[in-house]
């Protein structure tokens, strides 16, 4: 294959999105999905469980980002700097895809359950942050405290950073929620 | 009926927390509870959708509370300091129904099906929060994050208290956890 040929598994994502956004998630059937790829629903099923898979493949990716930035990040830094590290990693490679997240939160939030699994995915972000501050030696209750707040920042930039037309990168966006964190948190 | 003779509500959920704690969830059947307080599956049905509602039930009370306090916090209180006025008097319930509150979050721990609806509440109180901020004027987004930053403050808290044997009441674990956020925040 050349470098340029899309492997199975990257067409299947594009077709996936492209039926969820222009039909509906509950319309789109695995078929639909194998058909539009040019492939046969077994190869779909060697990728993926199901339909709902696909939008969330990347998400043991994006833990595994987060937790070697959080766990690798200079031992000078506090937990919240560890972890604003790590959602700056996480934001460019969102930004690097933007379009693909537009699309993806546009079919997420057309589907309750699709709103659902994506809060538990969320969650257990915020849980393997927590742990990975462990890792640095951060006590509970502080750990998993800065691992819940990383995540309801994250989860507040990127809605910000969605809805916007021209935002700048994530990872900017992610800082600028930082700062009003401390803002908001000084203010009591 | 006496003041002190529980209405048919109370003696559901009551049989509900029972069973569940003792025989699992998933084990446990509408007939079972119907039976095990003396009543109806038509009378069970009559105040609840099915099983699972029985432990959710609460939650818009929880969210009016919150609402309401945040609201209602006085003029010169910040964002932050409203909804910890709000998360206090949401802690003052939980402690005066401590008991309850420990069972409760055994059974939900025990379900992932039971951990996915806790989460969908806390999002869903997470907005409120956020909503109730923007009718004291509070623009976006310090609106949106402050509510998500006191849900997860909020959660730890809350985690932390159902687990320590002698813990002070929840309004002072939420206390002490804001005080850790500003510690956490401020150190970036």
């Amino acid at each position: 294959m050349g470098r340029w040929e899309p492997d199975s598994q990257g067409r299947l994502v594009e077709a996936a999105i492209a039926l969820f956004d222009e039909f509906g998630f509950e319309q789109t059937t695995v078929a639909d999905i194998a058909e539009r790829a040019g492939l046969t629903e077994r190869t779909f099923f060697r990728h993926f469980s199901d339909k709902r898979e696909v939008l969330f493949f990347g998400a043991s990716a994006l833990q595994e980002l987060l937790v070697d930035t959080t766990v690798n990040a200079p031992a000078v830094a506090t937990p919240i700097e560890a972890v604003t590290l790590a959602l700056e990693a996480a934001g460019d490679l969102f930004t690097e895809r933007r379009d693909f997240s537009l699309r993806r939160q546009r079919i997420i939030s057309s589907s309750t359950e699709l709103q659902e699994r994506e809060l538990i995915k969320l969650a257990s972000l915020a849980s393997s942050l927590g742990a990975a501050l462990r890792q640095r030696g951060v006590p509970d209750p502080t750990a998993g405290l800065t691992g819940e707040i990383a995540i309801a920042v994250f989860k507040t930039a990127f809605e910000r950073w969605v809805t916007e037309s021209r935002p700048p990168g994530l990872a900017q966006v992610i800082r600028a929620s930082m700062r009003q964190l401390r803002e908001v948190t000084a203010s009591a």
